[in-house]
């Protein structure tokens, strides 16, 4: 049989009564370490089997552990809640292929406990993504973070973890990497004034959660990790109090309403004055005349599409109008405007 | 002091250390059984000091408990993990604000774990929302259903639990109001052939996980509560193997594409073969070939922002790119494409 089995996130105290029997009673016990180091079994006590250490590539592959769950009682052990780690849950679908029994002893996990810690409330959480110590892997936690944040939920923003060199994804380095991504993305997500918690070793000793503004973090030393970064949306005035009693505020959380204007807005705002000047340096030669009247019909549209909740109309028309005019202009040899 | 302390999902078995110990040393505990009625301490052993019932007005007022914690060690017992609940984080704010000091021993929680029990990853899921018995309230379900699907996120909806008439919502007549809500609503997300996961009994005695289309779905005898409905987005093929081999299926899980398009999807699939289309029937003149690889390299930005994810970008693109084209077809007088 296979048991995957979680210790929780505060050492030994947070290790359910099932998951130290069955540590301290199975044939082989495997301690994963690649989803966080904070693994240990010193806690537990003696063991009857056998401990080894399972590296990811060993996880993914499986053949091992399989192989002596087949035959033996085997425990996989891992730091959190067991079923978090997409490669645990695939370890017991192909448990369950085998026809070998698997069970789950679930325990507490970072990424559950974070938004409690942190004031927040659960149901206005939204998608979560990971930062990656690498410019171009920014895209996909901006815009996560933007999504959730249009409609006022909250994200949580896990920071890279690598086993083999040990190394935590700093934080503040998390912080300014947010900042030029907001240089080159432009919506307004993460600007200096954009507001953000930093939880960290959030269950274990020295946790300490730390909010303000991006400004006020960037330079900050976060000590020891693991650490999380949550990204509020709009704030009930319940969570604003949370915040404020429970966290370290370096600057006050900002007031219900939130700033985030949604994309189609603000490409709106940026394209239906700078169409109206791209129409103003052309020549007024009647063979453009139908195509202008389209345009400046299509800069309307996009208007009103956008007042009526039509938001994907009304960028089609802005862009649509754009292209009219710029063809014009390209055949004049002026510069398309930006 | 105050604690607030988590059971964990799984009775006795799922009951982190820290949570024992203090259960039984301190001098008053309060149980609360309004989050969910599988709260009992029987198997925790004797108790030092009292135990007392939490109803949630008692909780929501807190005077009593937090005059207790001001002079004595009192613990708040809770089903699941102690800070999922609103009403717990704000007690913990107004014992901060009295000054008197606070703890948590997190616990598995039924929300976190219900999405490896489905075989779901967790990244993927979206923000959560509750199935009240009451038709008018489905709008939020809904549409946090449909929001988390067309990015192709999952959704947890819970169902209503109320202590006083120890009333839980089935999850078969959740289902068939979700089937009136699409009649009016129309978006295609809960079609009789949209594919649901219903989760029972999570971490307890008879856990069973049953997927398959609603129409499989709402006639059918879930047994004892607690349950949740998780609304699977876009499955990956590890998910949909994961979902095979864990869960009884009624009907085989949907492949990785998935019925609801989101409305950038369908139009970057009309626009682009129609721009590309609208290019052909133009003269192959000199002065017109910058404008048409401008065209169609909008067009690719178009299809590359869409898997990335930026949506708005891509529609501005491809509108763009029609626009350029359309230009060109206006001066010599081919009509436009629709």
């Amino acid at each position: 049989m296979l048991w995957l089995v979680g210790l929780g996130i505060s050492g030994s105290g947070s290790v359910p009564e099932d998951a130290a029997r069955l540590i301290r009673s199975a044939d082989i016990v495997y301690l994963e370490t690649f989803t966080s180091p904070a693994c240990e079994l010193k806690p537990i006590g003696s063991l009857t089997g056998e401990l080894r250490t399972a590296k990811r590539w060993m996880v993914e592959d499986g053949r091992e552990i399989l192989d002596g769950a087949a035959q033996k009682t085997v425990v996989l052990v891992s730091y959190g809640d067991p079923l978090v780690a997409t490669t645990h849950n695939d370890l017991r679908v192909r448990a369950a292929e085998r026809g070998i029994p698997t069970g789950v002893v679930h325990a507490s996990s970072a990424v559950a406990s974070v938004i409690g810690e942190c004031g927040l409330h659960h149901y206005k959480v939204g998608r979560m993504a990971t930062i990656m110590n690498d410019a171009k892997s920014l895209t996909t936690p901006y815009y996560v973070t933007y999504r959730n944040a249009v409609v006022g939920g909250h994200t949580v923003l896990l920071l890279e973890y690598n086993e083999d060199d040990n190394f935590f994804l700093d934080p503040a380095a998390a912080l300014r990497m947010l900042l030029e991504a907001e240089s080159g993305q432009g919506r307004g997500v993460f600007t200096k004034d954009a507001y953000v918690v930093v939880a960290s070793r959030v269950g274990l000793d020295g946790q300490r959660i730390r909010a303000g503004r991006i400004s006020s973090m960037v330079d900050r030393d976060f000590g020891p990790p693991p650490h999380t970064v949550v990204v509020p949306g709009r704030l009930h005035f319940t969570e604003r109090d949370a915040i404020m009693g429970l966290a370290e505020c370096l600057d006050e959380p900002p007031p219900e309403t939130r700033a985030i204007k949604s994309i189609p807005s603000q490409m709106i705002e940026k394209y239906v004055p700078m169409v109206d000047n791209s129409m103003a340096d052309l020549p007024d030669l009647p063979a453009y005349r139908t195509i202008l009247e389209n345009a400046r019909l299509y800069v309307q549209d996009a208007i009103r599409a956008l007042e009526d909740g039509q938001d994907e109309v009304a960028i089609l028309s802005i862009g649509y109008a754009d292209g009219l005019v710029d063809a014009l202009r390209m055949i004049h040899g002026i510069e398309p405007k930006m």
